[in-house]
């Protein structure tokens, strides 16, 4: 069991996280853990040739709907090398951004609920990819990335695989990481 | 082999795809197949608790690194009832934002090359995730999604069939639903 343990010698506040507060969370979902069940979601446009974008607003959680108070919208595009018009960042690297927010987060999340300060985390990823899998030019070569290199720098008192540690309970690291079903559905008009 | 046929039929432009431009890519390819060599990268930098930014900027492809003319920025955050102040999606939806991109463009260039012509594509998806996987509480609950669901909705004149298939070939889908190694190093200062 990972489950994360709160001190009594932790502040209410630490690392910008309400700690008192993710403790009333974390007891809440003891006593009822169908509070735990999210849903998150995401509307996408297609604009014309590599360009599209979605829009993200409510999501399911702790038990009722969500809004905001706007919606988030982000185009995404191609490069010229890959014949878009570069209006945005590219889907592949939407992934590197989701991983290196949520590995943050999550570090940041698990340390605050440990005691432990952070003061600084920056972070560097790559990641490689051959594009021919994507093209359909090479059944040997994935269409995603082969490969992708996370590099945390953190400025705490935690030792690196304490931070490393927490860092991989990640929800996007998961989701990367490991396999995952995706049920899609093409209806036409 | 699924690989891309280009017929004499094509328009040079065809559903915002420079399809002359992507044969030539594709030509190339075959030549001198290390030119699918791409990486792509990211920089990211804690603000607070649960706000961060990525910074994204260049990349090497076909052979060389390519900068753009400006740097894309992309906070995150979680909401509130994640203890968070919701100046950003969190990185779980941009996943999902990632995840339509991808399939919408990777159809649309797919059916370019193949002479289809798409006039619209919209598309809505969802991600189940329990939080209590996240939050350490439960070891039999898997910290990312549990199951993404994505429902296209095409305007065009292939099949449905057709074009599930061709949306499930984008690097984001195999990224997703397979897996994937991911390095991770942490250094402290």
């Amino acid at each position: 069991m990972t489950k994360a343990v709160l001190t009594k010698t932790n502040p209410a506040m630490l690392n910008g996280v309400d700690v008192a507060a993710l403790s009333e969370t974390l007891n809440a979902l003891h006593r009822q853990p169908e509070l735990g069940a999210f849903q998150f979601r995401a509307k996408n446009a297609w604009i014309n040739g590599g360009l599209n974008q979605s829009s993200i607003d409510g999501f399911f959680g702790a038990g009722k709907e969500e809004t905001r108070s706007r919606p988030f919208t982000f185009a995404a595009d191609e490069p010229p090398v890959l014949h878009g018009k570069d209006q945005g960042a590219n889907p592949v690297e939407f992934v590197l951004h989701a991983l290196a927010a949520c590995m943050t987060t999550t570090m940041v999340y698990h340390a605050a609920a440990r005691g432990l300060e952070i003061t600084a985390v920056n972070s560097e990823l790559e990641g490689d990819i051959d594009v021919r899998g994507f093209m359909g030019l090479a059944d040997d070569v994935r269409k995603g990335y082969s490969e992708v290199r996370v590099k945390l720098s953190v400025e705490g008192e935690a030792t690196p695989e304490q931070l490393a540690a927490l860092a991989k309970m990640s929800p996007v690291y998961d989701i990367v990481s490991n396999s995952l079903p995706v049920e899609v559905v093409v209806e036409t008009k």
